[in-house]
């Protein structure tokens, strides 16, 4: 039983089935087929929005593209210390924004605020010799499994407005954070004031598909070649696309993130009665951070479940991850496995 | 019917039943998994050699990646004015290499050689004012449907070799190449001294799926870094992997290759039999570049046959392009077309 | 005597002079201080128009920096094939422009006409796959000592409107361009449709001074910031300011460039007396290029001459090039001996 | 009176009268002359070690260049959080490094202890997600004026050597940092471990001219063409060294740095003796960082004193700095002026 990440499960049935009903006949390629113009459409449905919408295969690809479009070479973008673009891109961002800072912002539980923002903002402004802030950027949910409200969210936007910053959301769990949180797709991005959002698919069903979405089409006015430069443009782009037609076909993606979450809170209510075991973050989406004594972590590994610790090879932290396919009997068997280990010590 | 490229087909079925055949239970991500070890060792067993293999899924990325280890930032790269990697990757070499140049050689049949080479090398080679020559690149099949035979490519490597230039292969239609000459993949590439090879196998079957082989594992020792910093590094590797691994397996991509070859042959050998029609280039892989008269053109094109004039909207040169599932029936309903026009004129 | 380059001579007395001046007390850094604001105002009263004004060392860095403004990271720039951002930076306006692409064009004499540009445009622009056309490069004086006449910048300024592209001029031989054509410089700049020039003074009798300037400040509004990463912007500023400031003062920069010139046509006008003896292209600034047999230009080397062979170490083609204190004296000393060995053959 | 910086003073006497008897006659351009062999002997006689030595004009170049030697494009430096590198630089050393990280870590007194670096390191080394580690960059005397000590270096020097890190000194204050400590400059250099040296004489008495020094010239070997390509490199280099040159001769270096020194113990033990007056950090080299009550600020200001509040324009935090031609008068002005003050309160 594998609690390491979301993203060693595999493709959801009904994308796989997308796949092979997409592959007849010849399509047009690089993005001007059939099935890239209905997912267009549908994602502005969605969201309820005019929105530019562009296909890549990863996550940082998504996120690094988007960036680029709102950071100068000399920018700043400001996200979490444990931000995925600060920590597991190996420098993306720098990359693809051409020399631009990564500046990461330590808080609790995975959610950088107002005030800490506030707090370094002007930040040089207008200062020849500083980096010039240019962006910040939220990981809904975020990388300790909490989610942004939707004030929180407005609340950033507007620090970002009146600095003249770009507002950047990695939604690799997008679908997750929007079934906690219970509202529309629109409410936690552009009436909140997010201009671009990384809206992931591949953690939550599909082989590997996430759509860079601009609400301002005007802002996009490059993209396509930054895509194409950065050697993400697919020629037989159908492929990708028809991953992501199918993963908001029937609230697809709503489902398999409820799935998912309710695993994970599933594993949370089972883990919070049990002696010794606390959990370091509130659980809202798919992932938990489990403070448990070692005994107890090398018990479940002996028993062959898969998780990481997170503080270093001999922390007593350990992360779970659920997917869209977990099954409550592993959750149930983990819990099982947790309890009788616990009272044998 | 469509012969506007070989990237308008779908996915070969054998491709499609390995994407579902890998989508059964858990896998670690990120290249650590069963099926991404297998395709290696097979790698290793067609080439004959060790190698070091990456996939991606563009062959843009197969090849600006593969050429950033060759080329320093100041560094030039040779190549065929008409290469891929020169007119048609909005700059992603350059992007990759941090600044390099793409230096296009024109040259007939797509094809550059020994000679156009010598007479611009050394190229100011340690003049600090100069870009560095550092690298050739060779397109197999070339963009002109023509391939490079295994002398030409060892007296190439030799020049390089001789002048401290890395050598790398874009292999986008690689298979079709190797089909032509009848040959070991291994005579054609390291035993011929290529370095790096962007082995294809998109416009021959995958849904997106490329690999980056090098010969001497020893160049690619920063290769997962630059990957990954890419974007390109995917998290569900397995679903790449699973796609170059059917590829290979019962030699599904040298029957793909063959069955193209043989149709661009048989669309070949009927143009040639219609007055006022000219074969531009040699027909050795699956590409034509056939001269003929405007009103066959657009009588081809109102017929409903989909293909690209080459030389700007007006010029009378057409490129038909023929794939793993092209049916010789609608090769032979094109001839019909054509040799129907033509005598009616 | 030493017809290398303009840049193996020294510094002109008035800006050496305009050194030891600046020397007194203490000044605001980084371009504050009061040289620097009377150095602005000077050139906007000589190019009659508002400018924004960044001094820097080198013209490498005048052209890069000037070009980076102009040319996004997928863009292109239009040169001579001989121009020195082509040949002779190693790749700055590369690096600058983060991976953008310098496309020479063969043309006579070193300048390209509007018939070599249309030729060119509208090379893909919105296509995704190619690199984009963003800019026109023009050098004045060329390299081929020649020089872009009013009316043919004009027109190129035309087409690089139609088109939406840059125009910039790498003018590290500004001044010569200007003598010689003996028009205001507004003429040949922004009345003429210039948007940047490079606007050169080390060649023509500064230490290490260029000024990049905007004839439309808006177009400057992010200079600051890349001169300042790229390790451009001095601390005392003053003593590159007052060079320039120097160099504009009492006409010293005219008058420069005008015995420069002078010293250049009395060398041609002396060669052409000589049988044997070819201009390659009209002197007009203070490069020659001279075909001479191979006897001719050894007995000169042997004599003590210092110039470049042109065409590689055994072509018959040598460089002659005259600076703001080459005495006449040489200039004659050369004829002689080049009549001399002439006669003795 | 002017206490901003030590970059508002002008030339030091000497290096002026260098720039003039460089003056005469032809010199070979881009660094081929006679000045700059006789600057790199001279480096090498001092530092006891073989050198290769680069001039160039600009404390940031210097930097930026030394470290993209010592950095991928995806590695990262460490240094402290006030760094030049990190916070006065407007992403230069991120530019030239194609991308590289700068992590600044904040420390007492502006210097970075072993045990700062060993709590980050080895940072992810090997794991593909990660930046890499890749170099420590020290600033010799540092932002606070303070002095890495021969044991403090080393003990760093050898934490890089276990990490495989390149270990650079920003030394744009190198001079002032050396008379502190008393040392040979072989001493708190290549002996303790560093690779390469920003050796900086600008704020210490040059017109703009730093040396990047590397003291195994095989890790220099692309130097040339990286600061070429940057716009480094000086086509009239010969006054680029005699600058360096000048300073080097007679000492000229170490008298500046004395005084400047001695200025700065001189205005330390002035305050020391006020009431409510604070030094923040010990008083090594020529930087004082004083905390003072407001009203003493506005009427050192008031006075026409010059200098900049530090901690923001309310902050009670004074940066005061000396320099190579500081008047003793001056700083008694300044003394007896805040003492005035102090009294009347």
């Amino acid at each position: 039983v594998n609690f390491s990440s979301d993203n060693v499960a595999g493709i959801s049935p009904e994308i796989l089935a997308a796949l092979a009903a997409a592959n007849t006949g010849t399509q047009p390629s690089y993005g001007e087929d059939a099935i890239s113009a209905r997912l267009e459409r549908r994602l502005a449905d969605i969201f309820e929005h005019e929105v530019a919408v562009f296909p890549v295969a990863t996550g940082t690809a998504a996120n690094a593209l988007a960036l680029s479009t709102l950071v100068p070479p000399w920018g700043v973008v400001y996200c979490h210390a444990e931000a995925h673009i600060a920590v597991d891109e190996c420098g993306a961002p720098e990359f693809y924004a051409a020399g631009a800072r990564v500046a990461g912002i330590a808080a609790p539980h995975g959610k950088i605020g107002v005030d800490d923002l506030a707090a370094l903002l002007p930040g040089g402004k207008g200062v020849v010799h500083h980096m010039q802030p240019a962006a910040i950027s939220l990981t809904q949910a975020s990388e300790a499994g909490t989610v942004y409200g939707v004030e929180e969210t407005a609340a950033i936007a507007e620090l970002a407005r009146r600095h003249g910053l770009g507002l950047h959301v990695d939604g690799a769990r997008f679908a997750n954070a929007l079934v906690h949180l219970g509202c529309a797709p629109a409410d936690i991005t552009w009436r909140a004031g997010v201009d671009v959002l990384s809206f992931g698919a591949t953690k939550n069903g599909a082989a590997a598909a996430e759509a860079v979405i601009f609400f301002d089409p005007a802002k996009a006015a490059d993209f396509a070649f930054r895509r194409k430069r950065g050697g993400h443009l697919f020629s037989k782009m159908r492929f990708l696309s028809a991953q992501l037609d199918a993963y908001l076909e029937d609230d697809l993606w709503l489902r398999n993130a409820r799935h998912a979450n309710a695993m994970a809170t599933r594993l949370a209510k089972g883990l919070q009665q049990i002696a010794g075991v606390r959990l370091r973050h509130p659980v809202e989406a798919n992932e938990l951070f489990v403070e448990m004594p070692d005994p107890l972590i090398e018990a479940l590994f002996a028993k062959g479940f898969q998780f990481y610790r997170w503080d270093g090879p001999r922390g007593n932290c350990v992360r779970l991850v659920t997917a869209f396919n977990t099954a409550a009997a592993n959750v149930d068997a983990f819990l099982t496995t947790a309890r009788g280990v616990n009272r044998s010590e």
